[in-house]
């Protein structure tokens, strides 16, 4: 499909598929939704060995952390918190990871369900072409409460960000190039942020509650994320470049790589933070609630559904928003 | 893992995980439970090119229907009623299907799904050295009802299995070598349950209600599904070969392949049929509820936990048991 991006084919997919009794969400936004008291969402995510993670780089407990966070932030987008995990677990014929391989994989994952209140619930095993994880997550909306899609938001929203962004970028291009940060203090602190990325699971409850309008998480680069929730909402989306929360070091590696920093911020994926749209009145006790910084990014306006990337004023075109599939190819 | 059973390694994850709040069973049945009022299940599976099916032998649309059917034989299994399934779909970038046959994959999942009444209500695409479908589903057990463990089966039940068996084995052998079919009438309805197997909900369900107490989806295998049952529950299975409903044209495929009928109704896997253990007393009211055949095909006794294959009382021991990662390499 190289000429098709991911939102067109699901597009298309989804004009083949109906929404049945009890899913109130289906295709399009982070998990889907299940109507009940409370309300539950659904999200799956696979990782494969040389597309999502390289084995060579990437501890197992490391690798078994990031599958379950992929899911997690998902379930954090949408405001609610992680119930129950089940892994698919595809292990490649050729150089097969051993039985202590296997379980530093769970290991790791299984800290981070500690952390996260979450059960890793099931466990399938089969072959497969690389090593591959598959991870589905059912998260529950906390009772009396509902979950942020990423359709809601409204002209005059302001666009905001939790935590810090292109930490994860620059820490694998620390990874792939160690060069880069050569006497940089945050080196490691990046590299780890790339490896071990934090679901922003309280932070995205006390957004639904604080009445965020609307939710994504920043999985593919922030301004690619902010064009998805832009197209659902139906609105426009202006990101203000030099207002980006870039993490410590971001902006060294960049200038060393011959990238530019606010760039890098804003179309770097993996951050796995949360872009909320949220009412100016709001913003506030937002800020006070989260337990990580909530920095306004931009805002939402009426106009033709799309971003924006302004720097100082003046609108900047980069060659690419974030990654997608079948975009680059 | 080639001198580890599926089995063995599941023991040794779980060792590394806990079950939290909100989790009644985890790793190690057809489907993890979550509790509440309607308990849940969810369960996860992934198919991959090369692995469990061959895209030149396999058209999209029944790709789509065999992703989702095997992720709601495990819904099926556990009593329960599927809500939602979350597709994550991994597109290879060599020989990329068409947006033409990913579009004719989601119509036969689609098909399916509208059925069972389910929801295909996500879809997660991206990069993966091999087509690959992973597939998770949200289910509920009826109101009332509990979910039907593997582990409840009790001395003295009867071992049950719905519809017929081997047809799926036998299909893809013709798929594999149409020779052997020659002149068979029931070639081309052995292949289609090969490529469309129907997953036993409405069946699922009755037994669940009917009192069955144990029940797993036989899709490795029913001698090896049987096994893990008995393990599960404790209790030593014995399956008589004489009894196996095979389905019409199974016997003949396996005599030109020189393969036993009753060992191929035994052990090929993909059936998706459910194995039940019934208290004998529950049965003549099973036969009449459900919508498929239900046949005694052993029993549960006391003993150390395995399965028994008995032809005419004599106990025949095949090479294998069934499809197990790990175990046949």
């Amino acid at each position: 499909v190289a000429d098709l991006t991911e939102r067109a084919l699901l597009d298309r997919i989804r004009a083949h598929t109906a929404r049945r009794l009890g899913v109130a969400v289906g295709i399009g936004d982070d998990a889907a939704v299940l109507d009940g008291e409370p309300a539950e969402v659904v999200t799956q995510d696979f990782l494969v060995d040389g597309v999502h993670f390289r084995r060579a780089t990437t501890s197992p407990e490391d690798l078994g952390h990031k599958a379950l966070a992929v899911s997690l932030s998902d379930v954090a987008a949408m405001g609610a918190g992680p119930v129950a995990a089940v892994v698919g677990l595809g292990l490649p014929t050729e150089d097969e990871p051993s039985p202590e391989e296997i379980e530093a994989l769970y290991r790791g994952m299984e800290a981070l369900a500690e952390r996260s209140g979450c059960t890793v619930a099931g466990g399938d095993i089969s072959e497969a072409p690389a090593l591959l994880l598959a991870v589905a997550v059912v998260g529950r909306v906390p009772r009396g409460g509902r979950p942020v899609l990423r359709s809601g938001a409204s002209p005059d929203d302001v666009l905001c960000v939790t935590g810090a962004l292109g930490a994860s970028a620059a820490g694998l291009m620390l990874i792939d190039d160690p060069r880069l940060g050569a006497g940089l203090a945050e080196a490691e602190a990046l590299r780890t942020t790339h490896r071990r990325p934090a679901p922003r699971l309280a932070a995205g409850r006390a957004l639904a509650a604080g009445g965020a309008t609307a939710m994504i998480d920043v999985s593919d680069g922030l301004a690619l994320d902010a064009l998805r929730l832009a197209v659902a909402s139906g609105v426009a989306a202006t990101i203000e470049l030099e207002r980006l929360p870039l993490a410590p070091g971001v902006a060294e590696v960049a200038v060393a790589a011959g990238r530019e920093p606010d760039l890098l911020g804003a179309t770097g994926g993996e951050d796995y933070e949360l872009l909320a749209a949220v009412p100016e009145g709001a913003l506030p006790a937002l800020r006070v609630a989260l337990d990580v910084p909530l920095t306004p990014v931009g805002r939402v306006e009426r106009g033709v559904p799309g971003v924006r990337l302004l720097r100082d004023g003046v609108e900047i075109r980069p060659a690419r928003l974030g990654w997608e599939h079948g975009a680059e190819r």
